[in-house]
């Protein structure tokens, strides 16, 4: 398994590498447990939002997947997906773009959690004849939207849906606040409470007569803690392909899985203060500061020497927008970095940091090199 | 002056908000500034890095500018641009794009603060020929890299370049410190500080018998604040074009001075928490927190309503890839705030919001509408 390969050194910096071995053992390795759960994936593909990674993670292009944006949908329709979860709640402005993405023959399931959305959904449904296929969302920890398991608004909504044709396709949760988690057990609870939560719900509509086939749970934390997935239909996770250093905090990965650097030159030194000044800022590595509350805080990410060994102790401390300042710790010396140095940074979290960039390098696990392209925009 | 357009309500959220009549002002008021001090302005095109920008920025496409990225300096060449401060370290790997562009026509300056670098140059001019053009950077402020004023390092390089026929255009330094200041007295200081750096090393060099044409200041509130620039031959600022919170807690302009506002939509409510969800989360906002350490926090952004009218203590408080929330404040409620309602935030950093977006939609004078692309990439 290649860690480097000549051409490394040839590539204009910064830029990102996905390192192929590492992403392809994620993936594999999340599909394999959910699988033995009796569960299905639905890969949430926003991490990275490219047509090449999706070839990776989704076993065929008519398995299911979730995305975060009306882009993504319509990148992946092209490239050939056919069942795709937009997780972000809809507003009447964009009903036009998921309309025609459901004519050209894509099941592309909407989110909601209010009857305002739900009636303009069944408003539009009736004028333009589209046979829309609604998600509710449940709140399951408090962290952000979506209506509480036993908030009767579901049931209300689900009827609205029911009389007026609308199908109501799933109900859908999210534990933004496993990424809060101490320590596996808090995780193995945020777990158990995503599926409580979609469970009562759907409890709730039963008892009226109202049914919906899918029940939606996920997070990379609880998915790679839950024990017991019983009565749930499908599974959702993102950042899991790449992990970051997030994710190792939490204990969900070891620094080895994680499978995305930000490769960056030496630019400059600052002897006095033992600092080496670098060409990866807030530009390469985004401004995301996820391990701020962690029981370790990497800064703007974690050093690394060229062939992705991590140099303990070493963090990037300060960034501008194209430079990086990395403090080095007493047993380096500038002297050991000639500018023009390549290092490689572990990136906070994977997804702000994958967004700042257009393409990803790929090193491939025969040390070749590919190109993945990101889809941009909303 | 319009604050808004019919257009508006019809495009697809988020988007990057450009006002023309505000950008206009800010680029008009800095050039009159620096032209009545008898100086001369090298805009850095970093914030926007869009061709049509410049062509507001910059009196003429020969008129000097700065860049962040060789990608920058090769897209602003192609439109016509002749003369390009590279105010980044340079790395031995990047000097062949670098000689190709002083091939093509263009005075392309790139920057070095150590004697290494300088021979990289001179190694490389050597053997392929080309007529480099190079700033020496030198610190201002202990605030991040190159050479304080006294160091006799810059003799050392300048003495280097000159016994190898490779020109010292420059001496150029930045007060980032100057972000710092608690008042428009900080300012004064560090705007005397920049001037003053590069004076002492200038004369540092003429008393060698060393010269060198070219002596560049600056940062946007430095550049603002500035009473005198005797000697001083530029000037450089960025985010002046646009303004944002942090340059408005500096005092460096009024709220209604700030050309870029995010344009989001209302995608449902917490109505127990009096929380609006919005489509603008990091993805549109970036994960800046400049104004974190500032006399007032905007969080991730000052909310304004959909005519760019701020709503007061309104702020978008947390953010997740494609979700931002609003605690409203208690005079506000969410029924106020139906889904699908618009509204604006003010970004905490313009270069790091619009970094996120790969193209602008532009307000213009006459209400109509105008989209600028951004320049993408390393």
């Amino acid at each position: 398994m290649p860690t480097s390969s000549q051409w490394l050194n040839d590539e204009q910096t910064p830029f990102l590498l996905i390192d192929e071995v590492r992403f392809a053992r994620n993936v594999g390795r999340l599909a394999t447990r959910i699988n033995q759960l009796g569960c299905q994936l639905r890969p949430h593909l926003k991490t990275l939002r490219s047509v090449d990674a999706a070839k990776y993670i989704l076993p065929n292009f008519h398995a299911p997947a979730t995305v975060s944006t009306l882009a993504e949908a319509e990148a992946f329709a092209q490239a050939g997906c056919t069942d795709l979860l937009y997780a972000v709640g809809i507003v009447p402005a964009k009903l036009a773009r998921v309309a025609e993405l459901i004519h050209s023959g894509v099941k592309l399931h909407i989110l909601l959690d209010t009857e305002a959305q739900a009636q303009a959904v069944i408003d539009y449904q009736k004028h333009h004849n589209v046979p829309f296929s609604v998600f509710i969302e449940i709140d399951c920890d408090d962290h952000r939207g979506g209506l509480a398991p036993q908030d009767p608004q579901i049931l209300a909504i689900a009827q609205l849906l029911h009389d007026n044709q609308v199908a109501l396709t799933g109900l859908m949760t999210h534990s933004g606040g496993s990424y809060n988690a101490h320590n596996s057990d808090e995780i193995r609870q945020a777990a158990e409470q995503e599926c409580h939560a979609v469970k009562i719900a759907a409890q709730q509509l039963k008892a009226q007569g109202l049914t919906c086939p899918v029940l939606s749970v996920g997070s990379t934390p609880t998915a790679h803690f839950a024990e017991d997935l019983d009565g749930i239909t499908e599974v959702r996770a993102g950042v899991y392909t790449t992990f970051d250093l997030v994710m190792y905090n939490l204990g969900v990965c070891q620094l080895n899985d994680i499978a995305m650097h930000v490769v960056t030159a030496v630019i400059g030194h600052n002897a006095a203060k033992n600092w080496l000044l670098v060409d990866a800022g807030w530009m390469a590595l985004s401004r995301d500061r996820g391990t701020a509350k962690q029981h370790c805080d990497y800064g703007y990410g974690l050093v690394c020497d060229d062939m992705g060994q991590p140099l303990s102790g070493c963090h990037v401390t300060q960034v501008n927008q194209e430079h990086g300042v990395i403090e080095l710790p007493d047993h380096l010396t500038v002297s050991q970095f000639p500018v023009g140095t390549q290092l490689r940074i572990l990136p906070n979290h994977a997804c702000a940091t994958a967004a700042m960039h257009q393409s990803y390098t790929v090193l491939k696990a025969d040390g070749s090199k590919a190109v993945w392209p990101r889809i941009l925009g909303w």
